[in-house]
């Protein structure tokens, strides 16, 4: 017997037929004796339709009353599927943020999980009953309502898991599994049995949408090991712990289970990212608090730099810096720099909003030499140019032409041995 | 200053547009100085959503969980309204039910409400802060999400009036008023200036929709002054305090209020209800225990008998007794009656479906004689047959064939003298 955790998205809880569904894949786990708690997203629409309301309430809503209005969907659907568990046959009950509680700090929209009361919880899991936990919601000191912010249910899914000691956290979404790549790029490409916290942090920072950053970091730091897998499985499927999803796991426990292969892996996967855009400052000035003068205004706008890169030419008081942002922000970041071109001291901004963010990651690479050479041969022979790079310990990362995403993909993809086959 | 409740209704609560409405109106009342509490219902149309989909997870659901589905409507309201009134420049906050708490017992989906925390509530309606209240929702104790049946939202306005003492609460609806009778049917029908909890309970119960009974008996029970009032006003109409809606109150007040007019006036309103039907077993045994016999089974599937004839002729051992049942349990009450044919022991059931309850009510009846007498013969003047009477002491019912329920109610509001001039 286990102690499981099951997550399901709002497209898995779309309507009365999907959430029967999910009742029938959660009563699988019953089945083969598992203490079952499952998190629950809005059904999908749904906060979109509630963000809207906000929205047309106050352009500048107050974010402890958007949480009250947002967290209704998850309510809604926690209730459905205890309801439809017992249609089915089994005990269930729904334990809102605010009855477990899932107490969280007061940034409202975007609040953080600082503990969950598990004892009620443990106690009626162990009852035999199902538990159904709406996700993305908590509560504050002061008993108010709050959010966790966009996708906050895988974060709520494992600090569950984390709070109940779970023996894993399934995370059921639309794909089957952590690929080497995107499979509709790349159709040899591969999945993965398992994948380190590190890589899947590295993967979902680079584009790759299977799961929330802040829910891997999460299971990485409370050390859960997380399950992707499909809820599109048959009836006759085995139950999960034997379905051929993506393990993630600590680099110790990857290394117990796939002993030597482990060492001829270098490369996990490749991710492309197209929402970035480049944004180059010409002539800035080579002196000390220059940078600074750059990326203050963009962090008080609360906009993400990724990729840095300033080139100082030896003979020159002057240098070129270029940086990454995400596409969207584009424009307020032109305004704000435009806004503070006499603070800066630059001679032109040159932004480029079509290039895309080739990343090739894996753990392996720390242990092997050549990785990046590997990468730049790779690109070069196909004539594909590099605008920038950016490296980390387990990460390697090029700025390209939007247009060559694809074919840097499949060509790096080949280089590697990543291909089945 | 006042302190004064305000609840609006789903039509008043569907949509962007309405809710900033609801938004200028509350913000009047504070403007002119009162303390106010808001009490909403959900978007119309959002609880039906919401049942069905409990309807359609499960045939037998369970109440519990239901209580956590459609208590999500009443949230979403609460929450938009305080955005909408914090748009146009108010301090306003909702309050749920489990945050007050509105405490209830445990009878979920047909809750009743217990107490109502209100020291919390009084401080921030003190500082200048509107409060936002979810109707038709509460907390039992053992902190699960009650509801209070559907039109529990009126129930809970005057429950939150009762809880912070106050001066008013104000009920607006899609009618301006309560009326001598229905306007649809008679056009010189009056709109009341006042009129009694009981002549008010007596009209909610035979057919006039505009409170729900529950509310009406508590606020009675409470003291509580509820006005009945338009939402549909114009934005240059007087504060609500001097809008001409309907004021419900004690026979005491309504006596200082209207002064000697009250003993002139014995009528106050008349109601039809064409959602009873007419029931009669023929030929039941005169003897102890007989009607018992009918009632008890009828009791127990929780229908609720109305009207009740019992004619004894008194040369027979035998009698027929006749009743009224809501025209929708018809098919139930028939069933019901048959499989117990032997223990009650009748000779037939004669079940009439078109029949129309009409209703003169007044608190002035009570020191006149000659009401009843005088509706007996301005039916009897249109050739409109009686079919079965029932009294109360403000109330004189009568039982009619169905089609001429218009006639009927136009020639008793003429023959009582409450035509508009």
């Amino acid at each position: 017997m286990a102690r499981i955790v099951m997550k399901f998205g709002g497209t898995s809880m779309a309507g009365t037929e999907r959430i029967r569904r999910v009742a029938q894949i959660v009563r699988r786990q019953q089945a083969a004796g598992h203490e079952v708690a499952v998190v629950v997203s809005a059904m999908s629409g749904e906060t979109d339709r509630l963000v809207n309301f906000c929205r047309e309430a106050h352009a500048l809503y107050d974010p402890a009353e958007y949480d009250v209005v947002v967290a209704a969907g998850e309510q809604i659907t926690s209730g459905l599927l205890a309801l439809h568990l017992q249609a089915l046959g089994s005990k269930a009950r729904s334990w809102l943020g605010w009855q477990l509680p899932v107490r969280t700090d007061d940034a409202h929209a975007k609040a953080r999980i600082e503990t969950i009361d598990s004892p009620a919880l443990l106690a009626s899991m162990a009852a035999g009953e199902i538990a159904v936990i709406p996700g993305f919601q908590g509560l504050t000191a002061d008993e108010r309502i709050t959010t966790l912010g966009r996708g906050g249910s895988d974060t709520s899914a494992v600090a569950v898991a984390a709070a109940i000691k779970a023996d894993r956290c399934d995370i059921y979404t639309d794909v089957d599994g952590v690929y080497t790549t995107d499979p509709r790029i790349v159709a040899k490409a591969r999945k993965l049995k398992h994948v380190t916290y590190e890589e899947m942090l590295e993967l979902a920072s680079v584009g790759s949408k299977v799961l929330q950053t802040r829910s891997v970091s999460l299971a990485m730091k409370e050390g859960v090991r997380v399950q992707v897998l499909s809820s599109f499985i048959d009836d006759d499927a085995p139950a999960a712990d034997t379905l051929p999803g993506t393990m993630i796991v600590s680099e110790e426990e990857l290394a117990e289970l796939e002993g030597l292969d482990m060492e001829s892996q270098l490369i996990t996967g490749i991710a492309a990212d197209k929402n970035e855009a480049k944004v180059t400052l010409t002539r800035i000035a080579d002196r000390p608090g220059a940078v600074a003068a750059i990326f203050g205004p963009l962090a008080g706008a609360n906009i993400n730099v990724d990729m840095i890169i300033q080139n100082i030419a030896k003979d020159l008081p002057e240098t070129d810096v270029t940086f990454t942002v995400p596409a969207a922000d584009l424009a307020r970041v032109q305004a704000l720099l435009a806004a503070h071109k006499d603070s800066i001291g630059y001679a032109q901004i040159i932004a480029n909003g079509k290039v895309s963010k080739i990343s090739v990651v894996g753990v392996g690479m720390r242990s092997h030499a050549g990785v990046a050479a590997t990468m730049f041969k790779t690109l070069a022979d196909r004539g594909i140019n590099i605008q920038a790079i950016s490296t980390s310990e387990i990460k390697v990362s090029v700025l390209i032409d939007e247009d060559e995403t694809e074919l840097a993909v499949r060509v790096l993809h080949t280089a590697y041995g990543l291909d089945t086959n």
